[in-house]
């Protein structure tokens, strides 16, 4: 569709529908151990990999946890799963809708194609190729938009009120938060005395989820967010206390563009140790680093955090890590050292 | 050294040597047993991946053994780490010596390290420049030479007279095979009940330990040994019953350019299903398929054992076959599908 010929009423009903959703309840520890049962039968456990020369490099201890081999290739599959399920019978017949870049309109095409309902995503033309086939492949309905936050927001809200079915927003949603906290269940469970976790923060979903748990079963943990340079609104919301929604992202991490949602934002206030920055050429480099070390494909979105960690390492130093490594969507023709 | 000017009475003694060590006693399951316990403090347990996309596009049930994630980044470590492990005192003290276009090359140096004993590698001038660089990071001495096999065993030879070192001969050695043996016993205790399995064969020490693994542990598994068409020399051999040597490999490949040695011939014959061939475009197209559907980075010489299962397709149809992918060195500036 395009958002220009979009009747100014529209617009202000999808704000609205999207408003509604975007203040729920806040999600608990009880929610995320939930979502660790209901997606049990479905989700991977995804593996914890070291690397000693990645540690040398560090100079600290590296526990990589392996998104990238999580179903659709990111840790997304979680939250859409936890929301697909949670449903009713009769809601869920209605189907489920969601604007995406990429992952999780993947993971919601898939946990809606496990439980035989229909998806509808609204993909931006300026989404990864790679992460838009994902989305095909897994029988979705794509519709298509302007590259903008509006565009999305008013397409959702079309196809909405077209079809009944409902949204599973990538983040500002609690049954989606739950969703990703079981990233850091699974981790906490996986590598004992953790001094620190650290994960990338875009629209704040996973960092919130892995809150969550850490809070509540490791409270020794330091909680880290790991944020490109070039889309630092999480850091400059957490520093000024308020939502920051102005800030135009400009990184080569596509999965990291979006800002904070309200409960995302209260969710990390308070939460977090801090945001640790990577510039787009640090990424790269420890992009590049990770597949060469532990031979696995990470996507950028992902290498942020050990770029962040990198540049940080005097915060670290000595410590044991926890790396979530959150996805391994690439275009294979498009690599960034070879642009 | 330039093997021009080595002297023919040198030539002379480098066959001898290399022969008398080409044909030792033939290693057991004993052996296979004893390796895995002697290498058990150094190597990796490997994990085994799955891929229901790559399952249904092959038609059966695929178990993808990952040696790529073994220390140095492949299987080669299991033999070489066996083999120096075994030496006695006195002998291991005077160093580890070979030739090695790759992987054995650091997989010796990093198992010497490990020991504390020096590790001299004669790297013929064609290596791959990742895998050549990893025998250097562990510390080895390398020596250079001509791309020929002549020139390597001349060089190695020099090498044993001067050093007093001991060969471990990339293949062609009962420690190396038992080593690499220990691929398929843990690949048989992690899978139950596999009707195949395939592994690359260049040297044919892998594809000797499996045997002796597999004929000893799971008789009803069938042994496939995979090789690119440009470098059949192994399918030529056991085809036509002797050891063919003239075969000029020409094959993206580069860990499958070695023929045969007379003690993984006299191994492989009358223990194989078959062997089945892909060409290098079959490989690099199966490669790509690996890193998009796992997430994980595997060389070419790897991918053949996918490439020549889907080409053979049809002998596999409904099994529960392993797929033993054997390493993960690739030069991330030199992609074959960027080529």
């Amino acid at each position: 569709m395009n958002p220009v010929s979009t009747p100014v009423t529209l617009m202000h009903a999808a704000q609205a529908l999207i408003q509604s959703v975007a203040i729920p309840h806040a999600p608990t520890l009880a929610d995320v151990f939930d979502a660790a049962a209901r997606i049990a039968p479905f989700a991977q456990v995804t593996p914890v990999l070291r690397s000693a020369s990645l540690d040398a490099l560090a100079g600290c201890e590296l526990h990589f946890k392996c998104e990238n081999f999580q179903r659709v290739g990111a840790f997304k599959f979680r939250g859409a799963c936890n929301a697909v399920y949670a449903l009713p019978d009769d809601s869920a017949a209605r189907g489920v809708a969601t604007h995406s870049s990429g992952n999780h309109g993947a993971a919601l095409a898939l946990a809606a194609k496990l439980r035989g309902i229909p998806a509808h995503v609204v993909v931006p033309a300026n989404a990864n190729r790679v992460k838009r086939e994902a989305i095909a492949r897994h029988g979705a309905r794509i519709i298509d938009c302007a590259p903008t936050l509006a565009a999305r927001e008013t397409a959702v809200a079309q196809v909405l009120a077209e079809t009944g079915a409902q949204l599973v927003h990538p983040y500002a949603d609690p049954r989606v938060i739950a969703g990703q906290g079981t990233v850091a269940l699974e981790l906490l469970r996986q590598v004992d005395g953790l001094d620190a976790l650290i994960a990338p923060v875009g629209g704040g979903g996973l960092l919130s989820g892995c809150a969550i748990a850490v809070r509540g079963l490791s409270s020794g943990t330091r909680l880290w967010g790991a944020e490109p340079a070039g889309a630092a609104d999480a850091q400059a919301s957490l520093a000024s206390g308020r939502l920051i929604e102005e800030v135009v992202p400009d990184t080569l991490c596509d999965g990291l563009r979006a800002h904070l949602a309200p409960i995302t934002f209260d969710f990390l206030r308070g939460h977090l140790e801090g945001i640790a920055l990577a510039s787009d050429e640090e990424t790269v480099a420890a992009m590049r680093l990770l597949w060469e070390r532990l031979k696995i494909l990470v996507e950028p979105s992902s290498a942020v955090a050990l770029a962040a960690l990198l540049h940080e390492r005097g915060r670290f130093a000595g410590q044991r890590v926890g790396v979530v490594l959150t996805g391994g969507n690439v275009d294979l023709d498009g690599l960034p050292w070879k642009a």
